[in-house]
């Protein structure tokens, strides 16, 4: 199937927004989902954004029965290791579940480690839930390796009224 | 004990250079460690920096026998959650072992955040290691949870020829 693997711009967070929360829905925790489409427009596509995003999109020939042709996406954002130095972190990667299988999410994902790598990136980073096993068989394949598994990193966060109090000096 | 906490800047990458050691061969992990002083003055200080950091300082009437008196730093940079918005990232928090006990750790922490919140941030993430049973205790303590225990998010990477092979089109 003809595909094009994209930059999103400000105009693709409508789909983005409805994507998040397909993804979200699919790992059974639409309810953890805060974000809005305004939220999408001002932190990805403001002057220093906090993500950027890529976009699979298919021909009008090939549109959804509710007309989506934005079928996949991922999101990601420069980081960095103090072990590895500059990294990128591969923050979404979906693809809708009737065009999987033909290899878009892997697309994606080599469009985030060429973009990487361009930047002086040594790793990519993300996370996947315990759960995605098909997710995980996805990953293996492509060479990741679990480091929750292998040297023992857990993956912690501080917000809301922790955070605020975290933050009294 | 008397420190400040503040910026970081180029001139603390010879001492950040140190403690990224240290701390790494707190956790055996020092051979994993392939920066050098100037990939930090480079990837934290250019005009797009991958990160940024903060270094807790003593008098010199309390420097160490070795005359350091930067004896702490945090660094961070700011990231992205599909579900929860606008976050920060705390890459690394260390305290030289002499310093610990006097509310340094906590205090650098406490700045990440203020950071963090002030930028628009909803959640402060980190990685810590399984084996760090009193950098869990730590952390526990400021009311911050494990990612992988309560939802099962594995920490992953790809880097080295994996990473070279996944970004061929």
């Amino acid at each position: 199937m003809d595909y094009t693997i994209r930059a999103a711009n400000v105009e693709d967070c409508q789909d983005i927004a409805r994507m998040v929360m397909e993804l979200a829905e699919h790992n059974k925790h639409s309810d953890d989902v805060k974000i809005t489409q305004k939220d999408l427009e001002q932190d990805g596509f403001s002057k220093n954004p906090f993500f950027h995003g890529i976009i699979a999109e298919v021909p009008e020939k090939h549109k959804t029965k509710e007309g989506h042709t934005k079928i996949g996406y991922a999101l990601y954002f420069y980081s960095h290791s103090s072990w590895k130095g500059r990294a990128v972190f591969m923050e979404n990667l979906y693809v809708m579940p009737e065009f999987r299988g033909k290899g878009i999410g892997k697309a994606l994902m080599s469009k985030v480690a060429q973009l990487g790598l361009a930047a002086g990136c040594n790793q990519l980073n993300f996370i996947v839930l315990e759960q995605n096993k098909l997710s995980k068989e996805f990953y293996f394949r492509q060479g990741c390796s679990d480091m929750t598994a292998d040297i023992g990193c857990r993956y912690m966060a501080c917000n809301g009224e922790a955070l605020e109090h975290l933050a009294q000096p």
